[in-house]
């Protein structure tokens, strides 16, 4: 793999800050093997942050917080304020996709995202991609306010939850143990279920192709629960479904960088980093770090993997353990991040000692 | 790997029925390559069957269901009788050991199992070995009334939970999303967590080693909840502990097979087939099969590994799922089961549909 920047990145409003060259995230992702290397947390703005809390008071539901460009832009520049990360993801959720097409979609305090469930490929009638982009028009002001407001250094990042994690809560309701009713949709019906992964790649595309002429510099598709398939199925309703969406986005702007997190893909990720056509992959905690260097680093930018719960620990058991991945990974393209978002336990000041650990030069 | 048996299992009342060598599932753990699998499926004894429920109902609670002898053999035998399987697994609960070292255990209808949860290792004094043993009889006697009851082909299988999965039932108080307390512990105070970890390798030894005086032929360890650890984690709490189970039962009973299933260890599936001194690897839904085939099958028997929502769903995918298994894994030696338990919503006709499927012979 090249050590030097293959591409530069697709001329957007965010170009206006910084030469793209001096970017860590945009080098890293292009390749270059970084002595200190980027780093950005999932979920980096949320609960576990005072500033947080207090503006969320603020906004109303989550929602409305999600649809909020000022409220939204502030959150999540507040983690960037207080820890200078690499690079800032726009603060929304991935299911506004189900929302703007016209599914039924709120937020239960302490149990999650709840949505009006669909039955089967008969309900598919009630979405529409039509009002997409004027729905998700606030979602593209908070990405033109956060280029303008960004310190030059830090990349903006957008994101989409990936079609197949996406449909999963738009059938089962909500979250879900086992996935039985989606999944038992798409072993019964795989024409119905196709349809509906169709719509939301086509859905996803479009939503991230106007996130990148919003501002993004960096899209992630975040797929939470691709680890529950057997690999015929992971690579239909998993694989295919992104790769198409990095097509489709890169056919529109062709250089811009592409993250996939296919969470739980265990011996799978190996497929994702060969064909997807992406230039990273997300790793979650589980992945091992040589096995990661030596099948997947190869072909692609490598980013993640420490256990959210050693942040909440902190001590000598997070210290090991970003060591650890820093030693096995640093030595190729690289993004320090989590394996699985920040959780609300956190003490904001384990956050602070990580980046102490990430950025200490190398001895 | 050999092709004929390499071990007769250890001389156990079970052997009073028919000769080792003629049981398809000691065959296939010993090394052997038949031409239709034994088949057996991890919860074939449960609430998917309407004659599960019914006995379920005489019995009371749940618990009182698994330390009752006589209901606890018939509930094992049932889906013997319906279907024929080619193994019975005992019909009890991971949970049991908890509860035999003095955890207070209740399962609450609809919410599975709760228990008063560990704080720290300043609880562990509440834990007793002693009273192990009296606690544990109607267990053996169940099993006792198994090799007696059992048809001469029927292999009797006994199990247990990995100290990992149970230790964190132990500090969760039941099922877990994120295993926060758990975690948090084992990251903050490994010594501490490293003597529950101990404790429940001791127990489960000796709970094995008289599950197999009491009649088990082969023994089935499950790690459930292996699957969210970094991999020198994984390695601590999952599998090493299981390697010294392995060790001490197979230091008493040198021919005892055993069975390891590392839930969702990915990529780590490997290390378990190569270290642990089993001679079956148990496989989940996501474990990718032709990896399967070249990296665990010429090291040990698998097993697995169709979803269990296929089941639900039947139909073509059932058909299709369950052949590219035998397909890929039928050339070495393998054991046909799901990749985790059967469902209560499975209709009982796929179950006989999925059993035509294994035993129609290869074409």
């Amino acid at each position: 793999m090249s050590q030097s920047p293959a591409a530069a990145p697709a001329p957007s409003p965010a170009s206006r800050r910084t030469p793209s060259s001096d970017k860590t995230l945009l080098r890293a992702l292009a390749g270059e093997r970084l002595a200190v290397p980027p780093v950005w947390l999932m979920r980096q703005a949320g609960r576990y942050l005072p500033e947080y809390r207090e503006t969320r008071r603020q906004a109303g539901s989550f929602l409305d917080l999600c649809f909020n460009p000022e409220l939204a832009c502030e959150v999540t520049l507040q983690p960037i304020r207080r820890y200078g990360f690499d690079a800032a993801i726009l603060f929304s959720d991935i299911l506004v996709i189900p929302h703007a097409l016209g599914q039924k979609l709120w937020f239960q305090e302490g149990e999650g995202p709840k949505l009006e469930a669909l039955a089967g490929s008969g309900d598919l009638g009630r979405l529409d991609l039509a009002p997409l982009h004027e729905r998700l028009a606030p979602v593209y002001e908070t990405l033109d306010r956060l280029s303008s407001a960004l310190p030059g250094e830090t990349t903006l990042i957008g994101f989409a939850g990936a079609p197949w994690t996406v449909a999963s809560y738009m059938i089962e309701g909500g979250s879900s143990k086992d996935f039985q009713a989606a999944k038992t949709w798409a072993y019964g019906d795989p024409d119905g279920f196709q349809a509906l992964i169709d719509l939301l790649v086509e859905a996803t595309s479009r939503y991230l192709i106007r996130q990148v002429e919003a501002g993004a510099e960096v899209l992630q598709v975040f797929d939470s629960w691709a680890g529950v398939w057997p690999e015929d199925h992971f690579r239909r309703w998993c694989l295919r479904p992104m790769t198409e969406i990095v097509r489709r986005v890169k056919a529109v702007h062709p250089d811009i960088p592409i993250i996939l997190f296919p969470r739980q893909a265990g011996a799978l990720y190996v497929e994702v980093a060969e064909t997807a056509g992406c230039q990273g992959v997300s790793l979650d905690t589980t992945v091992p770090l040589g096995w990661a260097a030596q099948h997947l680093q190869p072909k692609v930018t490598v980013q993640g993997n420490l256990d959210p719960i050693l942040l909440v620990a902190g001590g000598p058991a997070l210290e090991t353990g970003a060591r650890a991945i820093l030693s096995a990974l640093g030595g190729g393209p690289f993004v320090f991040n989590l394996g699985h978002g920040i959780v609300p336990q956190t003490p904001p000041e384990h956050v602070s000692k990580l980046l102490d650990i990430v950025r200490s030069r190398p001895s």
